[in-house]
């Protein structure tokens, strides 16, 4: 129906919050309509960039020396940020389930976020609607940050290789929006 | 911000497609507003409850003798089909982990569907819109179903109790859709 | 990106309005998701059926005897009858440029109706929005209709075979479908 | 079910246009979600901070040296102008009603403005879309605005307090949202 | 810009809540587009053509020996209950203004309800969404009904005359929508 | 219902790409709500002012001596780019026509690009979504354009005159969004 465009970048590549920008993806990739790109990199986003307002109330540090990064896109009609937020979730759940297959430790998800049964951090993430599409940024610690006010994990504790991990996402959430477009197109009304 | 009403409902209760209706929770129990309602009961859906118009063409039967339903509602303005099978997907997520922490079994979500690792069938549910609302039922077998075309599991069989486990449910749903309100109330638009 | 399904039904089938419900093309045909479907068959719209209250109101009596009928449904979420009208302008436009590809006649379009130089009517068509979708039906005589309150002409009339400019239409909308689809996905916003 | 968040600043407050922007009661004071804020202060919007353009044609001074200033932002999803402008129209509504509660003076709505029997204008008013909320700002001097290109009345003219007519106003406005809120979740649809 | 079309009909007319459903001003007066029409007549509403379900869960009877009755019907693209909610406030706040104007009685305005000083209720309202449209109901005791549960009174209770005044409500609510629309073809985006 | 605004501008205008803008026509002419406003002049559109993003990666010089342009702005609630998409389309099928009435030319249209036979481009245009409306322009070239890449004509090479043509087309479209909204007005819903 309207499959996702997926694609993990081959050489490194820093977040620093203007991914989340609209149509990112085409200007920077060419890569048109719904995607999902995934990129290993520093991750460092300045204030200016941040799109949560309550980590620019708490004058939070937003970094991390090596990151899984995912930046999904969806060109709704109108924009909802309600519905990135949903998809964001739903992504955040095919990551619990990717890494509890990939490995033994017990991790836990609470909203957007990941943590180890050490309560670790491993994760960062964020929605946002733009004024043609709504997206999310999805970054998974490969190595600890530090600095950053939180204990975190990264995917080198808990043994997972960063890239057959990306994959593995990549095409978990492509089958998963699909299957969502299937659902919505099968679904009579309930009057 | 805008509280989900949760309940469990004390006594039995036959799930025959019409709590899919528009404002059921309201007209049936007077709990008004966004909500999610769990009861225990038969399930049989007549042909013309079906939502689900694959469940339609290859003539479904869709029956169990004791399962645990779940009644989403949300009044989201104006009403959007994809948002219902979005929380829709998110609250099986929730199903999954928490069966998992209630049980040795290593449980599998797909969709909307959750699988025993023999797979068998261990839920059903649908997604809908009405004029006023978007809704979702999900219901997961407290005792196997037999002659419905596949293999089925049941809650009894994992060891897991159905009525703590839907208090459970409630609150973790309830604590989802208040993150995603969090969420979507402190994002600026990217620009 | 979301191709659009299309189908030329080989055999005949007659028109009596239920092909706008939501859902036709999945229920009746198994196609599911966007699409546009043509076939041929007689034309007959019992007032119950009718979609278009105009029509209702003046009693009209809409049938012929062979139409050449097209349906598109499109799964936007939310739906907006307002697009529905807006496709069907579109695909009229592209209903004209064909026959003026393959017949001498000046065909002329006004909104979504087509007449000849001779002010016979061609075609009828009404838009309009389902609980889960938005669709148009757009009908082209093949032969002339006759008792229908108005001059008619029809394919036969201009010389242009139903079954080749069927296909051509289906591709020429699949391809605008897939135009719209491309610009939408490249546009910033206008700030 | 999605009560609003309500409160009246202590403290003096400039009102500079930059209120009206999104989040801005988050951002400023902590305070989420759907909200309305009064405080009292100077008046004084720059050009660049205008919202409404015809202000800005007729190259408008808007300006008061002390109002009561009531900020209300709501989180549609998805963000609707319609909605804020119509919001607002209701919140002028009940600042009449509460107006005429607390004076003998016959004052006068018209649209988002109110006149006294004089024709002196008693208020400004803007509604606006922001990428995630939508939002009004509605200012009654408490004394005379000059300067302003029309007779204008404060609220000390009426013999009105300000502090207990906003709290009157923070209470009229949560109670008026509650009912639409209330009312949208008991009605079914016109089939 | 879009004016509204109104209509005070002739002769009585009752309402039996049909004149809720969508295209009822055109499929009955051959009355197009946004509308807002009066009529005086009976009022009793069947069971089944209740929209609010409280009236239905209450098992309330619904009826008056004589009405002055508004319908109003815009078609909103998408259609959203919230905006007919919101439009019916607005104008229940233009009736209370238009009878404290023509009485001296201090009537009272309580979300969509209207009630004398003695806590009689003076009218009825319900707000719909139709799948293409959005409406209101809007009712006024001509003469008291009784056997309705609740103290009543009725304009000749208030000596006011419906047809003028009915007249002054069409009047006064087109300005209000073109006022509404005025200010949503005003203002720029707040960013 | 609501009648588009239109106006042919007297005297030359340049475009430079910040008539794309939200309130344009508000702005620059006083003219309010729906509009299409024509005006002939130079084409020249900055890097920063380009909203296709396909323009800006192939580093696009978007340039002509003088075009015959059109701006419509559509104020939609709330606003949607692929309605913007859609109206685009339909308009230059209008143009399409017009032209094809007025020349004995075979033009061609592909999307929203008009080609002469000998395959030289006629037109640029671009839909855009505003945070308060959608918009879309539409230039022609009077005389032919050079240096942009790609072979191009013009009106004078088709024998056409830019302000009848211009007249035709302003009435054309209006009649066009007059009869969308005509038929969304007289739709029941297919349920």
């Amino acid at each position: 129906m309207r499959p996702l465009t997926t694609e993990l970048l081959r050489g490194p590549l820093a977040y620093d919050g203007t991914q989340i920008g609209p149509l990112w993806a085409y200007r920077a990739l060419g890569l048109q309509g719904d995607s999902l790109i995934a990129f290993v990199g520093r991750c460092a986003i300045p204030r200016r960039h941040m799109i949560d307002q309550e980590d620019v109330r708490r004058r939070a540090r937003i970094a991390s020396p090596r990151m899984l990064h995912f930046i999904a896109e969806h060109f709704d009609a109108p924009p909802d940020l309600e519905k990135a937020v949903l998809r964001q979730r739903v992504f955040a759940a095919l990551v619990l389930d990717e890494l509890r297959a990939r490995s033994d430790s017990e991790i836990r998800r609470e909203g957007d976020d990941l943590f180890t049964p050490r309560e670790e951090k491993l994760s960062i993430s964020v929605a946002a609607a733009t004024p043609v599409s709504t997206k999310f940024h999805f970054g998974i610690n490969v190595v600890r940050a530090t600095g950053v006010g939180v204990k975190t994990a990264g995917l080198r504790d808990l043994g997972v290789q960063p890239k057959p991990f990306a994959e593995a996402m990549l095409e978990a959430y492509r089958r998963e929006i699909e299957g969502v477009l299937d659902a919505r197109t099968r679904a009579r009304g309930a009057l």
